[in-house]
């Protein structure tokens, strides 16, 4: 049988929290969400689509920017409620033009920028 | 300035979602929810606690299992709501007794499973 992403749970918005993690390097990229036609549409194309909230639409990832998300495998967590994707990252994934969104750390109880963002 | 978990972005429930992350292999081992009251508590004992969200009430992780979560660093995404915590996991993350929640991929449309639980 083929999967079907009516099968994940989504939150009473219809929605599901997707992380992406740099396939090669283990990186945790970012978390966003999706809806199940976000799903589809990752799925069936391959290029990471989330959905926004803000926009409320369809959120191909790198759409502007160019800096595109590859699907290289999805999974799915023992309550199917989160999903991660292993993912091949084109450039920042981050809308501040750093790798990763999570670039600040908590150190000795203050607020540690790790990475500036890239030229 | 000490850092302040008031500072994070909350959703209407008052949570935030706090992905656990082993410091050492950089598998992604779970994602689960926080309040700030958890996130304190986090920060404070470097035992990693969530909110439950069916019991309402304080999980602090591997209580019952022995399976806790130490953390090693807390970081935060651009938008300020989302949590990276690496962690140093003692034995299995996912309450099915496998190393992470994250053991169900989709491979050529189907759902394989890549682990057993643990002994």
């Amino acid at each position: 049988m083929t999967f079907d992403p009516a099968t994940l749970k989504y939150d009473a918005a219809g929605l599901i929290p997707a992380i992406a993690q740099d396939h090669a390097t283990g990186e945790v990229l970012m978390m966003a969400w999706m809806n199940s036609d976000s799903v589809a549409r990752t799925l069936d194309t391959g290029r990471v689509t989330y959905w926004s909230r803000s926009r409320q639409a369809f959120w191909i990832k790198g759409e502007t920017s160019g800096h595109i998300q590859t699907l290289v495998e999805a999974r799915i967590d023992c309550d199917r409620d989160c999903l991660l994707l292993l993912v091949e990252q084109s450039g920042a994934a981050c809308h501040t033009n750093r790798r990763t969104c999570f670039y600040t750390a908590l150190r000795d109880g203050k607020e540690v920028e790790l990475m500036a963002p890239e030229d």
